[in-house]
């Protein structure tokens, strides 16, 4: 099997503000991703951030991508809706998405999906326990039935999504909320995975 | 019970312009499905257009209505993008949206949903046959296990939709295709229902 | 409407041979549904038990049926083959079939749904939340958000069940569980609900 | 990757008892399916048939493949029903099931699904055309829109089978009639799929 070819997408704003992200990120939530993937092997890497012209992205880079990771937080409202709609157009032809964290209220994430992407959140620094509901899927082999995180953000329910085509994790928290952390659905010819 | 508050949206510019259609159709279309609900009883029936200021659409009237009914067919790109948003909108707060025909293309179906809505076409006057898949659901009680109309065009597969939470119905065409015609997803608090 | 036809199936044994649960509920558990149904209204209820003839059931009383509520626990292995296979069978024919707590390893749900019902177990008297995934769904009118119930044994993930065609609630537990408190399956003409 | 292991499960009556099919299939329609897996390559193939002690099965053969495929027609209640449950445990453990053509009505189908696997049916010699609904999927790469066979029997709706977690293609017959050709299920850790 050929490489795998990804596109990771960063907001890359807490990298640059706060120091203490700079110190743990010295090259971007997206050098560290990058780094990991090309350790692991059999993908070819390329990444883009908020603040490059057209945020790094383009028609024929993402025409030449089999999955696009997206990572945004604080600056949504900046991405451009002829950017959010290119990556739309892109999962309807066949691309992956796979949405991370607080990419539940990115553009692109709630145009594909046609949903608000909403959650419950509480600031936290609290025990989570992901479980997994589909040790038969790909996405999950070899993770155990459960995994622990020890300090955590809240992210509950009601997640304004549509029904998954695929529900594959459910987190628990500590302070009495569940979450479904791990989903996926088909839009055209493509997919888009949500990962807490 | 009380009433059922239905909306209905047609683009009304067919009886407007052919008169042929208008001969059929005096009241627009419309009027005749207006009057067919009244004669059924348990709905309040109010109608809007295309051509009425703001397409005869306000956040007001949606969320006074259980209900729309929307049909289009040549003029989709004159619907302002803001009313698809309000219509989107209204069905994540928990309307229905019953999209009829042509309205597979609508700014507001493809919306809601995040897929193009294409399929194939052929005009055409050949019998279809519509096969009900769901006996027990409540859109399909008392109708047949089939139904046969004469004189149809023809839409086939693939419809570039995301799969239905619920498919109620298939169409069967003489000229050799598929169609699934009835389907329902859930978006939000609200209901979207294609009907061909 | 007519009055909704329910049939409350109940083991009865526990009452019978713990005292402490029959001054709790001196008529059986069925006994104090059938009491609760018919204080709300609208319903025709019957009851039937595991040690009278037959289970107390028949396909004349299931045909008469539109809604079987399963409560067992201790003896499913006592419900004859046939009386599941008959269950069954009304589900596929249009019947509802509500199957209670630990009715997931009862013969007729296994048996309708071609899964174990299986899941994790902890014996325990703590905090449970139910959290309401679908405040749009008729079966969740009027209830809230969430719903914390003080004292309760622990049922966990994964639950060995197909994708529920609905899943309407998820459960906390204290000691770090989740599950799928509440799903609906269609199966042939008829439905089936399992509520923890 | 390694070999995936396939057990070929036929019938095997009509290629004995009907001296045309005995000629079209020297070594039975499993002999055949064996050796077209061989040419292909990557897949270690075993067969087992009716008439076979055991049927040709065992717990130890099951639990050594990935991939059980089925295919019987007149025979059902010749199947043991101990082995319908064994080979629905397999399922319920991680094995794939490929139930084929007629096998809708085969036991181990419809144990595993909980339903009838009933359609509707006419002994027929026309032209069918398969419509593929899912061109992104792996089971239809290089699969063209749709495909045309000449002489056909019918299978039609309503087909009485659980929603399918996938629906993959549609069939059109020139008679009139539509059906669900190819649609898969999740079971417990395994899957079934069915093709016409």
């Amino acid at each position: 099997m050929s490489e795998v070819k990804v596109v990771i997408w960063n907001e890359y704003l807490h990298e640059v503000e706060n120091p203490g992200v700079a110190e743990l990120y010295p090259d971007g939530i997206h050098g560290a991703l990058k780094q990991a993937f090309e350790e692991r092997g059999g993908f070819a890497v390329r990444t883009a951030t908020l603040r490059e012209p057209d945020h790094g992205l383009s028609p024929e880079l993402l025409a030449d991508s089999d999955v696009l990771l997206w990572w945004g937080h604080k600056a949504h409202h900046e991405v451009a809706d002829a950017t959010a709609a290119m990556v739309h157009e892109a999962v309807l032809s066949g691309m992956g998405l796979v949405v991370l964290h607080s990419g539940h209220m990115s553009k692109p994430f709630k145009r594909t999906l046609g949903t608000h992407g909403t959650l419950r959140w509480r600031e936290a620094d609290e025990k989570e326990r992901l479980w997994n509901l589909r040790p038969d899927h790909p996405i999950l082999a070899d993770v155990p039935d459960q995994i622990t995180l020890e300090q955590e953000e809240m992210y509950g329910e009601r997640f304004d999504v549509p029904e998954p085509d695929e529900l594959l994790m459910l987190s628990w928290f500590q302070g009495g909320e569940v979450f479904r952390s791990l989903c996926t659905w088909r839009r055209g010819l493509g997919r888009v995975v949500y990962f807490r």
